[in-house]
């Protein structure tokens, strides 16, 4: 039986990013015994007639090594490493037909993925005007000042500015890709790309080689939106990529942030509808952004409301979840699963919000409830 | 016992326009009521006490003749003028310890108030920039030639742009003011005062003669703000004057509406923060505003989400009315209104919004229903 991490290695190259059949066949059999029954001729749900010419050409221990050798990283659900943030893409609403949680990501670049600080997405369009850069480039330089990381898409105008502001900000930033992680796209961004390769993470879930697609795009900024505890829209025509990542964000329930700019700005309409629609808050400081994207209530700014408490605001299942939480000894989750009554992926779920909330604690052990919680 | 108009004129002058306590007595006692019993020396609830000087020095018929003479009328509730949205001040909640349907407005101008079309309050700052000058000049010009009033308090920068735009457009348009419509405040605002009373109306609690005060200010915006079906602030620094029209506006539960624009500029910084805090929608186009001002569902824009009709959203009155209009041969007004059964003034608004939906067409014979619209 294939190890784990080869097995999803390898079945992230049979399909596209983002490969709904492919992401419900792994929730169901599990990437192990999926990719074994691929390999022994099984198909299950018809899969295989898709996928037969690019399983032949699979490789994933030579992969891997050859990775390693240039400094790439693949990194997989259950390693230390994971971002426990991707896990809200399971079961989320598709988008284009595509969806569900990566196999796995390749990642060139110090920063670890599982450290990121209330990391935040900004985003926008890539024709994008000076007041647009600007802004992106200052908001992201507060944000980077203030302890959190950016994630962007290192395309020209909007992404390039963020990722430059958190350099200058001297914060962390992150920069998930369309390409393999060892491409230079857009080829001008070869040194921005080296750059952040050498100060932060270059990330994507197509294995290196791999050239850029339209549908790879669109797949990519599921990531963007997941990784970040919230997406700033900046500049967005109608119909700019950038509000797919937006799009994403909202899926996943995370906040939708949009910057808005002079009327007459054709790069701020898309962003301009967005909160007119109610599909984005409009923000227009790091002060905004934190005060939505912050772990509950520790970056509230302006005159707060009155006390607020911890447990405020926490959904139906959080609440359900968090009594299922022990106080003492730490449980894993399909234990918490059990004594709540739910399912897996909605416990888990329901633990990373009640985590960005600091009322539990996680360690390799499993889930407790955190310090102070049970009494606030 | 003194007559109602001139009852109503000389408490106007006894205490400050917003007066709560003389609001709720003329609500309890009438305005005949009251004025005879403060007239007598009965006090009623203490009033007396501080009004007693300028009771002296009231002489309501004689004001109402000199006003005459220079072509200003009292308009009071119950005059056919008497515009209806300020009805909805009658027990709203008070801002700054103001507030009140007002005992009578003095009108200069050959615009009636009872006839505004969908009128929108157009405010913001008096040290607005070129791009808030341009946009309140712009959505005005734009408001106007789709038939809407605009309604705004004569002031510099943004006001004066909201007022010049609407006679650019060649619609209706008035001005409120916080002191006697003879009085021109800004005195640089003289020629533009003149031509709105020569072209448009305008309007004061105060009588002529009254100065401006920081408190008729306050008192004033709550006229701006009722006379509007909806307020538009496009620019506003943080604690300008035009938050507290927007206040009153969302007093009366009126659409509130913000224009934005470059976050580095300060003069957007309130319309920002209205926004982002739920209290305005953001608006950036004409059709913005008249989607949410105008008469139900009669101005919506964007991409209808499926076959609509054009009856659909129609109120109860434009039903009535539609019902009215002949099909072939075209009808005046005030025939269609004998036939529905209804007041003229009710009629033309519901032949306007008829109009908006193309379901009735206007010639100089009078009204028809538009070619297709009784199938329809």
């Amino acid at each position: 039986m294939t190890d784990e991490r080869l097995a999803r290695l390898a079945l992230s190259q049979l399909g596209e990013p983002g490969d709904l059949r492919i992401a419900g066949l792994v929730a169901e059999l599990g990437p192990t015994r999926l990719y074994d029954a691929l390999l022994s001729d099984r198909d299950p749900r018809g899969v295989l007639t898709d996928v037969a010419a690019r399983l032949e050409r699979a490789h994933p221990e030579r992969d891997l090594d050859r990775a390693a050798r240039r400094g790439i990283r693949w990194v997989v659900p259950g390693d230390p490493e994971w971002p426990a943030s991707l896990a809200d893409l399971e079961g989320c609403e598709p988008l284009h037909e595509m969806g569900g949680v990566p196999l796995g990501l390749w990642v060139r670049g110090p920063l670890r993925l599982d450290q990121l600080v209330d990391p935040v997405a900004i985003v926008g369009c890539r024709s994008a005007t000076t007041y647009g850069t600007d802004q992106a480039t200052e908001l992201a330089a507060s944000l980077a000042r203030t302890g959190s990381a950016v994630v962007s898409g290192a395309a020209f105008g909007i992404d390039q500015a963020a990722h430059r502001g958190a350099l200058a900000g001297d914060g962390a930033t992150v920069a998930v890709l369309a390409c393999g992680v060892d491409r230079a796209y857009p080829a001008a961004h070869q040194q921005l790309l080296d750059h952040l390769a050498d100060h932060g993470a270059v990330v994507s879930e197509l294995a290196p080689g791999c050239a850029p697609m339209r549908t790879r795009f669109l797949a990519r900024n599921r990531v963007i939106a997941a990784l970040g505890r919230g997406t700033v829209v900046v500049e967005a025509a109608r119909r700019s990529g950038a509000l797919n990542t937006a799009s994403w964000a909202s899926r996943i329930h995370r906040p939708v942030m949009g910057v808005p700019g002079p009327v007459t700005s054709a790069t701020s309409e898309g962003v301009h509808a967005l909160i007119r629609s109610g599909g984005a808050t409009l923000v227009t400081r790091p002060e905004d952004v934190l005060e939505l994207v912050g772990a509950m209530g520790s970056h509230l700014v302006d005159e707060p409301r009155g006390p607020t408490r911890r447990r405020d605001g926490l959904s139906h299942r959080q609440r359900q979840v968090l009594e299922a939480v022990p106080v003492g000894s730490p449980a894993p989750s399909d234990s918490i699963a059990r004594t709540a009554g739910m399912g897996l992926v909605a416990v888990r779920s329901a633990l990373n919000g009640l985590l960005r909330r600091d009322l539990v604690v996680h360690s390799p052990r499993g889930w407790r409830l955190a310090d102070g919680a049970d009494r606030d």
